[in-house]
């Protein structure tokens, strides 16, 4: 089996460690160990005789209840088969422009959904080490403008900006200020917030609120990192209608299943939904701290400050080495660097789990280092 | 709301018959009417844990499972959200043609996959009536020759034929032989076999068991229709793995959500399917007769003889008519033509169900016309 570029492979990861993919404890992906909701998993158990018919094309009830959380019209929200798929139709318009700017290290799939159609990609390295030693806040344009063929020096080229905030893997949070100084920058920013969720709300620096008055904002939101629900495939886009508008012509019609269409409706309309998110806070602050003390009292590791529920973490030692010998004598999974090639083989990635999880794996490093 | 383009749309009739979803009685989508299979059911019952976790991106299990069923190696099968989201892929390839060639009347999804990525498209019409009428056999060279911007002609254009095998809404089937015959003809080949499961094994013209010979031809095949699964989405395609690779790295990275996954899985290796296959072929060999002669006895209706699970019937009245009524007067839908242009308002295609629920449609259609 190939080496994955994403985290949550559990069959790769069962391969090396010799037990079944349900023995590994995976801090590869960055999702929910809280999760998901009992109401989503209730609305799946009580309507699976819907598995028998097509999902409305256009995800009318599905629409209206992301749109309610958001409180914005439910024609400027579109569901889709996992944020991926509309990262998909999102770098088809982000290709027609003369550029696109990424910061690196950027989420591989990004990379991915902009080569599918050819676009052109500036790389845009970002210093998230100077970032954090100098306490300096992150400033988006200053970084564009680092590029040798920026389109913010230059203006004479349409250039596109995709971006993750919080950033993946490094944890950072750019400020909405900083972000919305892009907005005028750039001819289009798809903004990737598959983790903004994981912030108490005054921490947040969602665009959401101002989409409405930037028509070339797109917002992707994920509904299953923080609700724990990755096999079931379901995100949704936030933007000007008409962009919505075309991928619905170009994607197939029935892209969100029908279980995860109830699921996600069920679950944000439920009366305990704020309940679930606040558990998801209180549980962060309190686990994250830890892990964090726990990781950077270990010999030879370094990890960086973050904004969401993952860690970034320098290693003296190769890590594939670490990696492989977690998997093999703790059957733990964590997420090497390995497809971020600015990082490289001294970094890897884990996500925050419980906090008897945490532990195991702090002992597990602790054995092995 | 607006009219519905494709069968299925329950949202929208039930909007027009002023009742629940549940309440219509769906003839719009071609869907058995037995499944699904209980070992589909059990499968997503007994894994919702999973909806944790990412599905594996190879889709290894799921891909050796139905490679199994076609005696297969498994890299030559890509499981897709719908053999629609698979559609999408191919349409892209043949959009690199100088033109592809689709009969029409023709499914409008194909039209959608095709100016989604701008392909040129020639329309060859199909005289359905002649062929039923004469009693001679679709010979598809001949069609296609009937183009004036031919490929098979002129022989200079690179040229694709985008085709469904039985023929969609027709329900004609057109001989293996005859389609083998335009692979020489043709840079590439997409045979949508969705319908192709409902034919006993004696009479089916799949295409299967000649891929490995002609790398310029690509199976599309659904699990949804045979299966009763449209909500869960589950096709896969059947073409050279290098084209397969190619949509891999193209679309996002897990397009089937797992409990489609376990459910196909758990289907295809169940020691009862076959016995699931022959209950199918078995409803449909008694049913379809009596809807049928049930159809043709109806004053203004002309049926026409299908080798599929639905019909098409021809209409002396204006069919957006007879489609209110009938769901306002008996909360049933049909499938009307209208987004066939060249079908208009005097055609609509209905599926077989259940036996009794076929007498329930006569009466009905007896009751209005």
């Amino acid at each position: 089996m190939n080496r994955p570029v994403h985290g949550g492979n559990l069959a790769w990861a069962a391969e090396l460690a010799s037990c079944s993919p349900s023995a590994i404890l995976d801090f590869s992906a960055s999702i929910s160990p809280l999760g998901p909701p009992q109401s989503a998993i209730a609305a799946i158990q009580n309507n699976l005789a819907l598995v028998r018919e097509y999902p409305d094309p256009d995800y009318g009830q599905l629409r209206r209840a992301i749109a309610k959380t958001h409180q914005l019209p439910s024609e400027w929200v579109l569901p889709g088969n996992g944020a991926a798929e509309l990262l998909t139709w999102a770098c088809w318009d982000l290709a027609k422009l003369d550029e696109t700017q990424v910061l690196t290290p950027g989420f591989s799939d990004y990379f991915r959904a902009l080569s599918t159609f050819d676009a052109k990609v500036s790389r845009c390295p970002f210093d998230f080490a100077r970032v954090e030693e100098q306490g300096i806040e992150p400033d988006l344009l200053n970084l564009a403008s680092s590029m040798p063929s920026s389109a913010v020096k230059t203006q004479a080229r349409s250039a596109g900006l995709l971006l993750n905030n919080p950033h993946n893997p490094t944890g950072q949070l750019f400020s909405r200020a900083s972000i919305l100084s892009c907005l005028d920058e750039f001819s289009l920013v798809v903004l990737d917030e598959a983790f903004m969720d994981f912030l108490p709300p005054d921490r947040q620096q969602s665009l959401i609120e101002d989409v409405q008055r930037h028509p070339n904002l797109v917002i992707l939101r994920s509904l299953t990192k923080f609700y724990s629900l990755p096999g079931l495939r379901l995100g949704y886009a936030i933007a000007h209608p008409d962009y919505l508008k075309v991928w619905q012509t170009r994607r197939d019609p029935w892209s969100v299943n029908i279980l995860a269409s109830v699921a996600a409706e069920a679950m944000l309309l439920d009366t305990e939904f704020q309940q679930f998110q606040q558990q998801t806070w209180d549980w962060l602050q309190s686990a994250k701290p830890k892990l964090f003390s726990g990781l950077a009292a270990l010999p030879g590791l370094c990890p960086y400050p973050s904004a969401a529920n993952f860690f970034l973490v320098r290693s003296q030692q190769s890590v594939p080495e670490i990696q492989q010998r977690l998997l093999k004598q703790h059957q733990i999974l964590i997420r090497d660097c390995l497809s971020f090639p600015e990082l490289g083989d001294r970094y890897f990635r884990i996500a925050v789990r419980s906090e008897s999880e945490n532990q195991r794996l702090i002992a597990g490093l602790t054995d092995i280092l």
